[in-house]
This record gives structure tokens, sequence and C-alpha cells, in this order.
């Protein structure tokens, strides 16, 4: 039997400096054959994260890729052969499919899905998104009425979710963002009752002015100067829920960190604390319920970028590490 | 009547740079002659804080000294003069008194001492380092037995009791600092089960073989590149108590902060808070009676450096502030 084709992007260099679609290379194999206990993958949705870009740099929490190897990603996929007991070719199945057409899987490693309308919901609001945002806000920060929550990169896929899911706590939330377009939006379709930009300069003296009594929790998914603007912003006893660092990611390990660490920890008597995801796996069926009835409610928009190709994915997730997106953008697979 | 002299430690002008003896002078003034509502106390024993270095820089938790006035500090003293109701000539005190022979206090600024043997004992163990390593190690720090704890400035006032305290609490107790007589005391003496001298070179290296395992607790009290060594050699879940920053306090305001914030803050989801030890005034009775417990049964060693002579206090601070002393450095007054 001749097998399909399987488009493939690889990672053909570990970048130095920026990643560029020059990193990467399209490249095409026949599709492996599973077998005993194995399913082969047809990709469908894969979502761009920034945080893949810090896999490149080192051993974070998970372990560093290699270069030359097809790009590692989660997605959501179609089962079309099934060695695997309880696989059945349609099934649909969440795993680390990596920017491919046609992954190769252990059954155990493939995650059975049910189906949601759009699908790509279980990629964002309903997927890693949705839940950092929701577990880091809410079990992580505790947000109470009346506070004031900034968030950074507000217009992005977890950020977005952040600002609306404090909004429903009934806290003042402040967005950074780097664009006009992201700032009209995070104020008129989501509800953001201030928004910073931060390209627009004296980031210190604009969060100053959006909150004039200081910040009582800082959601940071930044890291970097913004981070450190917002440290020199807070509020006596506040908050600081870190989820990622994105202003590093696209290049070098940075060679110092934000000024006012500890000293600003001790005087404001802070509390940091650093989270992922996974930690709150327990919870997640609970916080889905959550995530739905909000959406059903209308209180909690998504936004979604569907980019359609694989061959696109390059660009697209260059774009993310530039903040170039609204919301998870995501790539759709014929 | 004649007023004695009172002779003053005026801080002549603010560092820019290191703090040196030459940024102090004497002078001697006719001691003030206390209205009503106020007693004039003779100073007996000032203790010496490098954090008081940190109110030169600027507004931290106390607003920023002045340059050309009396020193600033805290100390014990006895009342010699009194209008104020509650106080009584040879009464104990407690108060801002500043670096001078005799001060001036309102009556409600003055906080009424028992007597304990020795005298001193209320300055270090009893009075802010053992509530400080009290209040940072337990109720901020919550260590469990079997836990790996490593401590900056082990040796200092505040480290050498927080050492021992975790010891107690049945943690293995790693103590840095710069110094090989410190770190033989630290082993000798207070039981510390292993040292790093930060000042021999390659600190990470040395904290990887100190703790193999990674460190489940780090209490921090200098900041800098202590810092940055222990947040890397973190465990996952681990959490740093930020104390202290005196690695930047006797110098301008450092350029930048320690390398991994947020990022490994993240990965490692580590938690880090910071805390002022007058953030548990309602609990310090029952922590004093615990500590003074530790004492009376051998369990916490006191270490001070009693340094006679007020003029002698500019040399003693500019040590405090090198890493010079071993416990609570106290100047005592005739």
């Amino acid at each position: 039997m001749t097998r399909p084709l399987n488009k493939q992007i690889m990672l053909a260099q570990i970048p130095e400096g920026h990643l560029t679609e020059d990193h990467f290379r399209v490249a095409s194999t026949p599709a492996p054959t599973p077998t005993e206990g194995e399913i082969l993958v047809r990709s469908k949705l894969i979502p761009l994260h920034a945080g893949s870009r810090a896999h490149m740099q080192g051993s974070t929490y998970r372990s560093v890729m290699d270069s030359g190897i097809v790009m590692e990603g989660d997605g959501l996929g179609e089962v079309v052969e099934s060695r695997a007991a309880g696989f059945e070719v349609g099934d649909l199945v969440y795993g680390q499919l990596g920017w491919q057409e046609y992954a190769l899987l252990p059954g155990d490693q493939a995650m059975a899905m049910e189906r949601a309308e759009p699908l790509s919901h279980l990629l964002s609001v309903y997927g890693i998104p949705g839940l950092t945002a929701y577990f880091g806000l809410l079990e992580c920060g505790h947000p109470k009425a009346g506070e004031t929550v900034v968030v950074s990169a507000a217009a992005g896929a977890v950020g977005s979710i952040v600002c609306q899911i404090a909004r429903i706590q009934g806290c003042r939330v402040v967005g950074i963002t780097g664009d006009a377009g992201k700032a009209e939006w995070l104020k008129n379709e989501l509800g953001v009752d201030a928004v910073v930009d931060h390209r627009a300069g004296n980031l210190r003296a604009q969060l100053k002015q959006a909150c004039p009594d200081g910040i009582d929790l800082y959601f940071d998914n930044t890291g970097g100067d913004i981070f450190e603007a917002c440290l020199f912003a807070m509020k006596m006893y506040g908050r600081i829920i870190c989820c990622g660092a994105v202003a590093s990611y696209d290049g070098p390990a940075p060679k110092s960190g934000p000024r006012g660490v500890p000293g600003l920890i001790v005087t404001r008597r802070l509390t940091l604390r650093g989270f992922i995801v996974h930690d709150f796996a327990q919870q997640h069926a609970h916080a889905l319920a959550q995530l739905r009835q909000w959406v059903a409610e209308g209180k909690l928009r998504v936004q979604e970028e569907i980019i359609p190709g694989l061959e696109n994915a390059p660009r697209a997730f260059v774009g993310v590490l530039a903040g170039k997106n609204r919301g998870k953008r995501i790539i759709s697979l014929a």
C-alpha cells in the first residue's frame, strides 16, 4: 500500500538571536505505519505557543528541542489508522503531534477528546490558554472585587481571558499591550477599564496614571521591562502571578533581571508565585465547566486567529513572538 | 540648671558610593529639656542594622534620611527626666533614640521594657533580629522536617538565628557566609550542616555540591549575586523568603536585578514572599515566649558583639555593611 505523503515543518537550526522563518524548512516523507499499540493521527489544528520558543533556549519544564527535528508542538487531529486498543478511525485526539500532517503516537500518549463547536475552542478557551488564565488568576492570584488587576500581553491568548475573568470577579482591570488597535479592542470589546501601551514610552508614568493607588495583583505574561515597571507600581502586600516571560524568549538568555528584586519584594511585602497549568490537572473539569458557563452567558468572549496551511506556521509563530496576534493563533490543516 | 552635654553622631553627608566613617561627624550640644508629655532618655544600647544604610538611598518603608541630622536608629535607654504620664526616672524604654547620648521622646513614642539579663538580648534574640528570623522562617517559610534550608548572611544577626530555628525544625541547613572563621563557627557552634563561602568563587557549583537535590527553602538576607545563584539552585515548588538585600544597600541603587526572574519562578513554580517583622506585631508575645524557651533549653545560642563607645558607631556600622559582624552588633554607652 502506498503511504500518503507527510508534510513536516522541521526546525533546521536552533536560533541564537531572533527566530526567523529561515530557521525552519519544509520536508516531505511517507507517513509512518503504526505498529502494535500505536495510532496514526492526521493533524487538524495546531496551536502556536510563544513558550515553544523558550524550549529552544535550554531546558525548561520540558527538555530542550534539538535542531533538525520536526518542530515540537501539541495539536488536535483525527485517527486515520489504529492499532491501539480504545481508538478507532475517525476519533478526535489531542497530543504532541508536532508540526506535521501525520503523527504517529503510542495510544497511551493520545487523549480522546469530545468534539466541540467550533473545534478550535478546545485549543483556546477550553485548552491550555483558558485553563492557564483560570488557574493563574483565580487559584494563584485570588482576586477580590474592587482590586486593581494589571495584565501584560493583555490581548494575547492567556491575557485576553485573564482580563475578562478579572472583570467577572469585579476587579478594575488595566491591560498592557503594544498596539493601538489591540488597545481599542481591549477597551471596547473586552471591557478592560484602562490600557497602557508599552511601546509608547515611559511605562512607569503610564502605570502611575492608570493605577493611581498602585497595583493589587499583577498577572505577568512577559517578564523583562514590563515586569520591572509593574514591580515598581505594586501596592503594599501586592501579589504577582508569574505565568510566562515572552519578553525574554526570542533571543539568548537575558544577561540581567529586573531591578527592584528582591528589594521591593521586601519593602512592599510582595508575594510572587510561579505556576504551570499542569499543576492543576485535578481541577480541570471544574474549571472547564465554569469557562463553558461564562461563554454561554456571553460574559467571556473567545478570540482566535485561525490561519490555514501548515506551511504558514513558521511565519505565524514568529508573529506571535513579536506580539502580532490577538487571542490564540492556531494553524488549521485541510 | 546646667544641661549635660549630649554627644551625637551626625550623618553629615548622604553617601553616593560606599559609606565610610567620613560621612559622619561627632557633635556636642546641651541635652534638650522635656516639655509637657515628653521624656529625656539616656541611651544605653544602640543596635546597628544593615538596613539603616538602605534608608540613605531612598524611601523604603521609612522615609529617607536627610543629611546633616542625628543618625537615625532605635535603642534602649533609661528615663532621666520625665514630664510624660506613666514614665518615671530610671524606667527602661525602647524607641527611636538616634545615635546620641540623650534623646527627647514624646511619651507615646517610647515603649516601656522589662529588664532582661543581659539587657542586650532585648536587641538581638528578643528584639528585631530574633523576631525577624522567627516570623520569616516559620510564618512565611513554613519549613518541614527534612527539607533543605539555605540561609544567606548565615552568621549575621538574623541569619544565625534562622539557621538554628531551622535546625530545631529538623531541617538540613546550609549557611552562606563570606569568611572561613564564620564558616567554622556556623558548623561547630551552631550545628549548621554545610557552609558555602560566597567569596570562594563559583557559588553555583558550591551550592550544587551542598544541595545535590536542590533547595526547598531559601531565606534571603542579601539579594544580588547570592540571590541569583540560589534561584538557579531551587527545587521545583521551592519557596524564597525575601528578608533583606544587604548586597545592594551600600552604594547607588543597582542597575539590574538577578537573572532568572521571572523565568525560573514560572518553570520551577516558585513562591517568593517579602515581609517586614512589624507585619506580625500581633504575634510578638507568642514568638518571644518560644524564643525564650529555646534559649533556656540551650537549643538557641545568642551571638552578639558589644562595642563600647558611641564614637565607634560609624566604624562598627561600616563593618556591618562589609559583613564583618558575627551575630548582632550593638554599641554600648557608659
